[in-house]
Order: structure tokens, then sequence, then C-alpha cells
């Protein structure tokens, strides 16, 4: 996607041969009609897909999330993020590893939400070792739904995620490829 | 909001005399063409307002706050809620108490973001108490920015925060204002 291509060669700044950081349109100021277009491009790439829902996780995953979900006139269902928790009967719980943060978290979808049946697509703005998308793959698959597909806005491609992703089957569509981060600068794949 | 009102009565949830289950459509699931429509809505409000950026804070003002700055056509910024934080000058911070959590939480958004001049307009999807929306207009307040409008999804109008916001000076738009939800019923203002 060129618009956004073009984005993170202006605004991203490298902050080491692993960060990137794009706090300036997608992860703290965002940019709508970006996020909008965003929306557009993966109902369009996942449109033979028959999604009834979207799944994505707090807090950046909710604007390309609700954008897509708009697009497809689906409802959205936001994952919650918390430290871990006491059992409870009513959500579905994945624990998920943050490299960058060096920490797990549970994150929790309410079983009202996702039924058998349901195809769901999963959208997040990054993907790196795929911890997140396989934590939400995780629980639509616990709910008896199937994942219909994987949109991402950002993926740092010379990490794992995507390729242990497809591996196990799921159809991944990263609309920014990243091939390297080294001396400051952003090689696309 | 009429639309608005009809979810409310529909799938709202009292769980006491204080507290008001909107998960299905708001703050956990979320209907995006309703969405669209809050943002329309508030756009329409403050359309005079000359206003340069929309602020929010994560994670349930992501998806109003991004639509209607869709429709304004500026970006979004979205305040993060954080354990209290070391002391950074590169970022404002305020001490936000939550009564629901009986908790306080630093809300922080970057110096980047929010400059002199700029007029803000602070969107949020409840109004209680009016904690969260008196720390974004400090963050706004801080930057010599000032605060255009506040718009609010759902105002549970027998807390104070409304009547508190108005009487600091601040135009507060409440797109469904609720009277009181006593005996596990919704009565709107």
């Amino acid at each position: 996607m060129q618009l956004l291509q073009n984005k993170v060669r202006e605004e991203g700044i490298v902050l080491s041969g692993q960060v990137l950081k794009v706090d300036s349109f997608l992860n703290h100021q965002m940019d709508p009609i970006l996020m909008k277009e965003v929306g557009q491009e993966f109902a369009r790439l996942f449109q033979e897909e028959n999604i009834n829902k979207v799944l994505t996780i707090e807090s950046s995953g909710i604007a390309p999330g609700i954008m897509t979900a708009l697009e497809l006139e689906v409802p959205m269902i936001f994952a919650r993020k918390q430290k871990s928790l006491t059992l409870r009967e009513d959500i579905y719980v994945e624990k998920v590893y943050s490299f960058t943060k060096q920490e797990s978290n549970d994150i929790t979808v309410s079983k009202k939400f996702i039924h058998p049946g349901d195809r769901v697509l999963i959208i997040d703005d990054f993907l790196a070792n795929g911890e997140a998308a396989f934590g939400l793959a995780r629980i639509v698959e616990q709910a008896g739904a199937q994942v219909a597909g994987i949109g991402i806005v950002i993926e740092k491609a010379f990490q794992p995620g995507g390729k242990l992703l497809t591996e196990a089957g799921y159809r991944v569509e990263s609309l920014v490829r990243i091939a390297a981060l080294d001396n400051g600068v952003v090689t696309f794949a």
C-alpha cells in the first residue's frame, strides 16, 4: 500500500535494528484518512472470505479494526490486555508474551461475542513474532469459530511472525512489509 | 441522538444504580456504523469551533474519536493510561482517579502532538465524575492549547461530571444523557 509506505518512509523513526516508531500516524497520534484507506484495503483483500466479525486488540488495533469493520459492515470486537486474571466462566483468556516489554499479559474476549460458525478477520497494527496474532487466533478457535484471515498494517518481515502464521495455515495480508531497519534506515520487502 | 438512545435501551445492561454495561456496541464489541454516526454528530455539533485536533483516551474513546476526526479531517491523539510513571521530559502527564476501579492512573500524551494555538476537541465514551475529561483538559492547557469542546457518547447525568465541566467553562455535548439507573431501568434525561 503506497500511501502507507510513504508515511513509514517520511515519518517512521528507526529506534534500533528491531524498533520502528510510528507514533505520529498509527500508535499515538492517528491519521484518520489513512486509517480509512487501511480499512478499505483490508476489506478489498478479504472480500471473498465471508467475514462476519473483526477481532483486534487494544489499543492501537482499534482504529484500523473499526475502519475495516465499517467497510465490511460487520461488528468489531477488541480484546483487552490485562495482568493475569482469576479464572472467569464468561471470558476466553489466552496468555501472550510481549518480546518488546518482556512480559506476559492475558488477553480476554467475552464469550458473548464470538460463536461457532463465525468467520473472524483478525486485524493488528504490527506483526513481529506473531504472539498477539496467535493469541487472538486461539481465542477464535476456543470459541469454535474460524479465522478467516489476518490483516496487519506493518509487518516486520525480518522477524518470524508472518512465516509462523502462514505455516500454521492462516492467510496473512500485510499492507507494508519491512525487510530491515539497519543503520537507521527502513528497507521495504 | 435517537439511534444511540435506542441502542442503550435495547442492549444496555443496568448492573447497579451506578453502572450501565454497554459492551455489545461501545466498550468491547463495537458497532462501526453507529460509531460513524457518532462521529458525524460530534462533527456537526462542533463544526463552528475551528477544531484542528481530536484528543481521546484509550481504549473505548478511540473508535468514536477516530470517526469524529475523520469527519473533521483532523488528526486524532489518544492518551495512554499507565501506572504511575517516572518523570519524563517528552510527555505531558496528569493523574486521573477512577471511582469505578478506585485507583489512580497517570494519563500521558507526547509533547510532540499538542501545541500552543491548537483547538482541541476532547472525546470520550462515558462521563460520570469527569475525572478523565478534566485530566485531558489539563493536558491540553499544559500544552498552551485550547479546549474547543468536550464530546461525550453517554453521560450519566446523575453524577456530577457534566455540571463540574460546564461550571469550569467547557462546552460539553453529550449524545445521550441518562437521568437514572434505578431498579434496573434506564431513564433518559
